[in-house]
């Protein structure tokens, strides 16, 4: 048995979120219509706004419905002269929350994938390269995923980087603070190892 | 450091969907901007309508938004003269994907909780006594949850079809197919007890 159409269709479309499967769709549906219609009314509005007009940042490419993001536009950091390279805007946000980086970033949204037709015109590597013949950054920080794909596009990005006399550091990486090391996988140990720094 | 008002917007409000806290809402609205707007369009179309046009079946009380929900409205189940009654639409589902009971349905939208200010008005009884009065049905099966609220809401509904000679029954509670005995609670071992059948 199928309910009515609109109840159905509204099963359905929520399926389109990452994780729901047919019974957590059912769920939200239920819930919205039984205890939630002024919140759904307004995730409905919002989420329609959001998707017509959430553009990427002019400068950095994140997510943005004005020209510049946040970020971007602040006087304080929008002019700093080191640039955090990351793969995602979710990237930014981690790296945020810790509150250490006060300089600005770069989103390339994705990392290089040729076999998926992701070349560095989808990275946006031209608008990174006039930031950087502009002259006005120092240091470019590499913070790409620590995954084969990751790690070849921070060195292409280093490639280009080094013709503009900048620092070009890569984030370290070793094993996490917290974890133990009989539980960190071998790979990284290495890495750790390779990257130990002297006291 | 915050997004983009709009993405904000739409992250938190994201989560007024159940089992979606702060991480999920995240990743769903990040899912949604990078890879899904045309779903995500369709959703908020889908889920504005629903809110504003998803009412109440005018006999059965489940989500419809038509008059008469499809089990209501269809020639062959809607006159049936069995009445199943449960407390949400959602065990309407589950009752149909079994496809064994093809009487129609009676949805209280919850159970009597005096507390919460739920009394028989709230659950539509006087509808359910209109149906009952106009002679129509010979069977009343009570579906209500195994709770103690579920049962108290059965024989309260018990005690109004008692009044109009009709057969009155509530489905079995025991030990489900495939379970173990090992690992049912007691109160459930005793209920099949009591319920045993001769073979």
């Amino acid at each position: 048995m199928k309910f009515s159409p609109l109840v159905d269709e509204l099963i359905q479309s929520l399926r389109c979120l990452p994780g729901v499967g047919p019974k957590s769709a059912q769920r939200m549906a239920f819930h919205l219509l039984e205890r939630g219609r002024p919140a759904g009314k307004a995730l409905a509005d919002v989420m329609g706004r959001a998707m017509s007009e959430v553009g990427h940042c002019r400068s950095c490419r994140t997510f943005t419905e004005q020209e510049l993001c946040p970020i971007c536009d602040s006087s304080r950091r929008g002019k700093s002269d080191t640039i955090c390279v990351v793969e995602t805007p979710a990237d930014v946000l981690a790296i945020e929350a810790g509150g250490h980086f006060s300089g600005r970033y770069f989103v390339l949204l994705g990392h290089l994938s040729p076999l998926d037709g992701v070349g560095p015109e989808e990275l946006g590597l031209s608008l990174l390269e006039e930031h950087l013949a502009g002259g006005e950054v120092s240091e470019l920080i590499l913070a790409t995923n620590p995954t084969v794909e990751g790690d070849a596009t921070a060195h292409y990005i280093a490639d280009i980087a080094r013709r503009y006399q900048i620092n070009i550091s890569r984030i370290a990486h070793g094993v996490p603070v917290g974890g133990e090391l009989e539980y960190v996988d071998s790979t990284t140990l290495a890495l750790a190892f390779t990257g130990r720094q002297s006291l």
